[in-house]
């Protein structure tokens, strides 16, 4: 019996997954059941360099998902709209779902895996975090024996980048590096969504909706991007025996927190060795411990391989019980979760401030810092120009409330110029 | 409706494993419909200090695997005999297994797999390789779409251990590295299953069955074990640039070879950067590039996710389907693999000499290496004592027939001492 394909968006990954599907030996030996039977694309006049019938492209994108012949749907459209209504009308007409937009499952995840649910079909997503690495198995599956404590992610390719870069070349500006990246394709001509933080706060919901069982509100995330990420900062923070990274992170600690702002993580931790646009997940949990998966994050080859995965499974599932979604690859979140606000939060912190260069100044921070239960672990004063010192500060584990309520007395004394950084620790 | 598990062995893995059946709260929900029916041990007398029943112990193996009671057998006995006769056993009883038995495997998978292939039942080995890295089931699914090229592990815990501490401390030797870890539970009294790379040969036999698609004879797999490396060999390769570690090595090159040897790692490698008991797993392959899974290898805590994760995919599988077994999860080898023998490989070469510190050693060396086209990228003497000078070559890629040639002839050079090293580069 043969397996029928309709593939929404024939882009990047689209091309990544018709050359495996059209090329299937070497592979799962499941995949000589596949069979790509309608693209659906905006253009039908676009050169795609695969050798693919042309009388299987339509621009009528309902007509893919409403094509009583297609047994799976594979979303490569992204965005918004209209992949949320076709992925939603596909489920309504009983096919099964392949889906690598982590922006419209960050969203509407729970309309979507309800519908599913309801109509007793796969919405598969592997692709849609961590390109090839197969995260989203590994929560779903491998892991489901764990108490599950803490995901923590390098989970974008460009900030990656461009801070494995600041951090290579301490000459070169957040700004030059990010025209770079353009140029090289890493980052988007709108680089928002992944300078910002908003790509990895998508991700990081899907991440932790998984490994601790409920359905996460993006709003409740605490999101914090890279732009105010200094040479001066990467280089005080390489002296103090750490690199910044922008991490996700998701634990359970006293209730469930959920953050991704750049991060000072310790030279000698498997995230801090992560460079250019790899990605790297770490997931910690009892009774396994930690374990590290890493790979390409995006791009052709990475991405249609998750792709393609998630195909064999669904594949493989229906075989042998069309009738019946094997529990470990549906959805079972019914729920949405309770995130703690950041500022119950607790961490360790990196300040970088500027102060005129009185004498008894740090004692006066050292007040501060105290008369508000701010502990300290570090502080360095170091010589700057034009009159001022430039003080480092790492605290240690600390409250954010606490640490707030001192830093707004910090900024009122008669010695302080400004606190240009503060960012927190991994720990 | 609940599932009944037997469990063979009640050791350091058992007991982890019983520890999460108990404790089902805030893992996957399908372990509150498994349940712990019987436990086979050898002496029934031990305290094991986890609160089972007394009365479902039993020191009557077989008893185990023919109650008609029980639907999966998790085998963590061990060894080749009994386990090999009792996992037969319960499969001719339709019972689905889950081993951590990687000896057995290595050396039975074929019959044991064409058993359950003709009764369908499953046999899952997640736990035999990685502990909880979930490498088997990422070459059996995760990775399904691409052909992979290589699979190159740090899979042995006590060998990457040593390796580590000679690493770290060049004044500790091999034997007290070994000795202490002995001492701390790292190494077994006898450590030749570990430093001798039998249990690294048996764990890539299986690896590479699964990234390669083909049963696999142990004996055509080169295994070289530890024991000849020096912290002198350690220092040498770290002024290269380089970190040695027992890799496990399969790759597709001009044909299948397969090998266990010491092996000069590039510092920014991500392997380069496993230390102590940790395991790490790169996969490569096309579409997706290259993936790597590390975390810890063995220790209950770890194994015991493994196990676990298993038999969750088991109940999974069976809840919706008990007949078919669904293809991602069986074994569908049915040939050996032809794999080349090692004295047609090529490699990169790290060889430590001494001789007489003759004027023209290096120009005799370079005419030996030249003679049997062994090109040469570094060539470094150094000072030694006793009248002997050290001289450390690295080759290019070169064949390993023409350098075992070269290096026949060099033994018979009047300014040659001896050739304590000879080790493969990374390539």
């Amino acid at each position: 019996m043969s397996y029928k394909v309709g593939i929404l968006g024939m882009g990047t990954v689209g091309t990544g997954v018709a050359k495996i599907l059209l090329d299937p030996v070497g592979r799962h030996a499941i995949l000589q059941s596949v069979e790509i039977k309608r693209v659906g694309v905006r253009s039908l006049n676009k050169d795609r360099g695969i050798i693919l019938d042309p009388s299987i492209f339509t621009d009528d994108l309902e007509a893919v998902v409403t094509d009583p012949n297609i047994d799976v749907v594979i979303e490569l459209i992204g965005g918004i709209e209209p992949a949320r209504s076709l992925i939603l009308q596909a489920i309504a007409q009983g096919k099964h779902i392949v889906t690598a937009n982590k922006a419209v499952l960050a969203r509407y995840g729970d309309e979507i895996f309800t519908a599913a649910t309801a109509k007793g079909v796969y919405v598969m997503l592997e692709a849609a975090v961590g390109g090839g690495i197969p995260i989203i198995q590994t929560l779903k599956q491998a892991l489901g024996a764990n108490k599950i404590t803490a995901v923590t992610g390098i989970i974008n390719g460009t900030t990656n980048y461009i801070l494995s870069r600041m951090s290579a070349n301490p000459h070169e500006s957040f700004a030059e590096i990010l025209a770079d990246a353009q140029a090289l394709g890493y980052a988007e001509a709108d680089p928002t969504a992944d300078v910002d933080g908003y790509d990895a706060t998508d991700k990081i919901a899907i991440l932790a909706s998984l490994a601790f069982g409920d359905r996460i509100k993006l709003e409740q995330i605490y999101r914090e991007g890279i732009r105010h990420v200094t040479s001066t900062d990467v280089a005080r923070a390489a002296e103090l025996g750490y690199v910044i990274k922008l991490l996700a992170i998701a634990r359970n600690h006293e209730g469930l927190e959920i953050r991704v702002h750049p991060t000072l993580v310790p030279k000698d931790h498997p995230l801090a060795s992560i460079n250019g646009v790899t990605n790297a997940i770490t997931v910690a949990g009892d009774p396994i411990g930690e374990v590290v998966l890493s790979g390409a994050g995006a791009g052709m080859g990475a991405t249609a391989s998750a792709v393609v995965a998630d195909l064999i499974n669904i594949v493989a599932a229906i075989q042998v019980q069309p009738q019946r979604p094997n529990q470990l690859m549906g959805c079972s979140h019914h729920h949405y979760a309770t995130v703690k606000p950041i500022t119950v939060s607790t961490s360790q912190y990196y300040l970088r401030l500027l102060a005129y260069d009185h004498a008894g100044v740090i004692g006066d921070l050292g007040n501060c810092f105290g008369k508000y239960e701010v502990n300290l672990e570090t502080i360095l004063q170091k010589h700057h120009h034009q009159g001022l010192a430039e003080i480092i500060v790492v605290t240690k584990v600390v409250s954010e409330l606490n640490l707030q309520t001192a830093l707004t007395e910090i900024r009122s004394l008669a010695a302080l110029h400004s606190i240009p950084t503060v960012l927190r620790l991994l720990a």
